[in-house]
């Protein structure tokens, strides 16, 4: 299996993100083995007044920065897994501006896959916040078209 | 200070959190000084293909629910209270239908509170997910309209 | 498989969890299929000065509980499991007395097993600690005695 | 106010953690105002059949080198500062080895202190697990002695 590139993972997540104008949330601006960095397009949808992102904004952020982790290393067809646990310390206010979501891999295995991911506005140094996030690991049936969304959890 | 009651958190809800249409995303259901039950409205916005609640608008709800007894015990004026700290387990796919959080005060200090929250859909019996919150506790300041959207994290 | 009652683990926790003089560290006072009490009896290998318990007490508390729910419905054979996630809010100092650790199933699949604990002094109402705990579940071999130790996670 | 450095923390947690035979049960590497490295000496104390290290040894050492990072920046009357969550994610089985926790800070601020630590045994690459740990700040009153064991959580 070729493992899917920044392009080809941001493609899929357009399909599984369809935002009402059909411009990308999220772009995928690297990814490796064990790492990933992801940008949140931020958008009106986000914004709220005070010019902040919100919390359910970075984790889903984060929470995406981990799956792309996964879709790199496993494939596209892997996009059946699922958040099992979510961990997150929210440390400083965001700034008007892209988000910034960097996925590391701490262990993956066969069955489960764990990310820490660091979020920070573009432009400042100090971390919005800290994730760290279980995957429970889950492949699409061999025949399905890969533009599924991204499904909830578990499966188990 | 007369505790606010469910009707004017919701209607504070409403204004923190506005909709396009102008209809409420969430109801405070009941509060009481130690728990809170609110429900989240499901709407397209959070409905992807495949008819599920979000990871994030499950988050989002767990944490609206906790922000809940703060602003019952505390006052609208604790408003400006930010979440430092979110764990969540997901625990079973969501069904199509409104979702409800259970949220009880795990302890309400004078600079911290933290609660956990359960999620289940109605009509289902397994719970969606689980989440513990932490909030640091803070205060508008005096003259304040409270109309204030939830700020950002964190302030210390 | 009949399933294990509260005597029969406590009695398999004091072989896992042998102490220099015999004793026994934990005691189950009640389990179910959804729940489990355990009585943590303090002894001075816990207390520090100022007469407290650990907070690394109190997780393993917490963890061995969360095991009893797993012992108790899956059968002692699921020794194997092992923790893969844990989530611990410190709430308040603990008496010097006997800790108590109350789990509750969140939920118990074929893989995995999430489970929350409050844990109390004896004699106290306000909580010193509330977790959330995942587990990993496997099987030790059809043919290994019963006398396991609770193994180092993780297995995947 | 000087820093503390490397060996007078060492010290500090001899005085705190005192073991039966007066030996060091942890021993601080390296220390910065970002960062520290602790290393758990391990003992028979901490080791069971099986040649492992426990989870709550783990947890011990993972958030005693969060402490750390407070008793460095802040001095060591910053001991009373207490452990107000704990997140952690179990990854690998540890050797029979020493433990290092590499501890990180993320956000240090007046009244808490994020830090993630991870833990890896020596000469093994894979991570063991992964803490991310919340400190309430708090200091000892101004005449204490500082011999001071690490208090049990929480004040507010």
């Amino acid at each position: 299996m070729t493992k899917p590139n920044a392009q080809e993972i941001s493609d899929f997540l357009l399909r599984s993100f369809p935002t009402s104008d059909g411009s990308a949330m999220f772009a995928v601006e690297q990814v490796s083995d064990t790492s990933a960095r992801l940008r949140l397009i931020a958008t009106k949808q986000h914004l709220r007044p005070g010019a902040s992102l919100s919390g359910p904004a970075q984790m889903g952020l984060a929470d995406i920065a981990a799956w792309t982790c996964i879709l790199h290393n496993l494939g596209l067809s892997a996009a059946a897994s699922v958040t099992s646990n979510l961990s997150m310390s929210f440390l400083a206010k965001p700034a008007h501006a892209d988000l910034i979501g960097d996925a590391q891999v701490l262990r993956l295995g066969k069955r489960t896959c764990v990310c820490e991911v660091r979020l920070y506005s573009v432009g400042q140094t100090q971390l919005v916040a800290h994730a760290t996030i279980s995957y429970a690991i889950a492949y699409l049936p061999a025949d399905a078209a890969l533009q599924s969304v991204k499904p909830p959890p578990p499966v188990d």
